[in-house]
């Protein structure tokens, strides 16, 4: 018996139409799907691909131990989550072996800080693997702004909201476009780093891209309050534009 | 009689098998599409939609007057350049003014360095302007190198092959993960800039990504020579990976 194949399908940002014409092809002939979740969520990736899935489909939904409890410089919290890659990538191993195909769905471009890439690394050289690339986030997100990111010889630069607010800032002083990932709570940190670097009055609030409830506002004009999960912050580039 | 609409619909990285579900749905069903080419050339975008377009589609190509017979610098360059957008622009608007919805075929993700942006300023405000996000290039150049591309908090940094090496050596000795776009004929440039930069023994070339005729080497294998059109270079990050 020859082995089934683990995949690594982006969905991209959310609207399931913004899925690549192969993801769609995937999830909806998969016999065994997987999807991280919290405990106790219906699972953000699952719920881009509501209604899509085999009536005979095989759920797998992986449930991270920890995410916000344990600092993310706590020792303690490497160790967890590796023990749970290592213990899920074990499950899709053995399906794998069993020759089954499994399709892990996973939000936006898997190689792009997707948490596929913790299951890639274990797997790819026990079982095949593949992976297909997708829309990103930000690519949604800068779409739904109306305007351009990079024009002509436009650096750009991707920060995480979770970076120090100096750092943020001196990176964001010395880029021509922005994009920061990971915004959430983080708001009023990259909302000040932005000011730093005097970028402020250019920054647009992008939630939930190219979801139902998809808003894309001027930073300026967004409450000071914590932004939700899928949101990301923009500044477009000024480049040469004939 | 109500206006058409001009969509600026990404067809993502090259294999059509990546374009979105939208994508293809709007390119299949197309009375009218546009792309960009060089004059006496088939044109990329056209190349991804081969077998299907509807048989009675009406084709417009749009010639560049000039790529790199001027230097970039040039202000005839823009003058020319803008002289050829309003005309094409005005095309695509008489189109849309007489109810026609046009489909403009764009490479990658039309707003990340795509030519539709020049398009998309000078249409927005006279008739109705949809844009379709797409897969990138650089993510299905990261995914055939078979390595996750930004870990945790590891910043991408966005450069082109056009800059000068030591605005390129500069930036990339400042960052985590890297990908370089328009590398073409400024391959060499780009290598002794990551020499500077102390990574060139971390870097890949990926060619033609997605396409029947993809790459991906590190770069220290590939020869000293130009890289085609469709060349990506690009450094992993190396971030926090429990
Ligand atoms: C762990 S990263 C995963 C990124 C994903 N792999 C991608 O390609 O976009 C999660 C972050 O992506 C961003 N994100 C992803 N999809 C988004 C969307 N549709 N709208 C807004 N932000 C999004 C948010 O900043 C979120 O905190
Ligand atoms: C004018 S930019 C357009 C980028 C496009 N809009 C995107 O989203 O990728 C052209 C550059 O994109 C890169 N590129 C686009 N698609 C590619 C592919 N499939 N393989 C390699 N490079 C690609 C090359 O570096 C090329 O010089």
């Amino acid at each position: 018996m020859s082995a089934g194949t683990v995949y690594g399908v982006g969905l991209g940002p959310g609207d399931p139409d913004l899925m690549s014409v192969r993801a769609d092809r995937l999830v909806r002939g998969a016999a065994h799907v997987a999807y991280f979740r919290k405990a106790g969520r219906p699972g953000r990736a699952r719920g881009i691909v509501t209604g899509m899935l085999r009536a005979d489909a095989t759920e797998f939904a992986m449930e991270y131990p920890v995410t916000t409890e344990i600092p993310l410089d706590d020792p303690a919290y490497a160790a967890c989550l590796s023990a749970f890659y290592a213990d899920v990538s074990a499950h899709l191993r053995d399906l794998a072996r069993a020759g089954e195909d499994v399709v892990v769905l996973c939000e936006g471009d898997p190689f792009f800080y997707g948490s596929f890439m913790h299951l890639y690394t274990r797997l790819k050289d026990v079982v095949p693997v593949q992976v297909v690339p997708a829309i990103t986030g930000m690519s949604a997100a800068w779409t739904a702004t109306g305007i351009p990111v990079t024009w002509g010889d436009d650096v750009l630069t991707v920060l995480l909201g979770t970076m120090p607010e100096a750092e943020l800032a001196r990176r964001m002083a010395d880029a021509d476009a922005i994009v920061v990932m990971k915004v959430g709570r983080n708001l009023s940190k990259v909302r000040a780093a932005l000011a730093s670097a005097g970028k402020l009055d250019r920054a647009w609030l992008v939630e939930c891209a190219s979801m139902s409830d998809e808003t894309a506002v001027p930073l300026a004009q967004a409450g000071d309050r914590a932004a939700p999960y899928f949101s990301i912050v923009i500044v477009h580039g000024q480049g040469r534009r004939p």
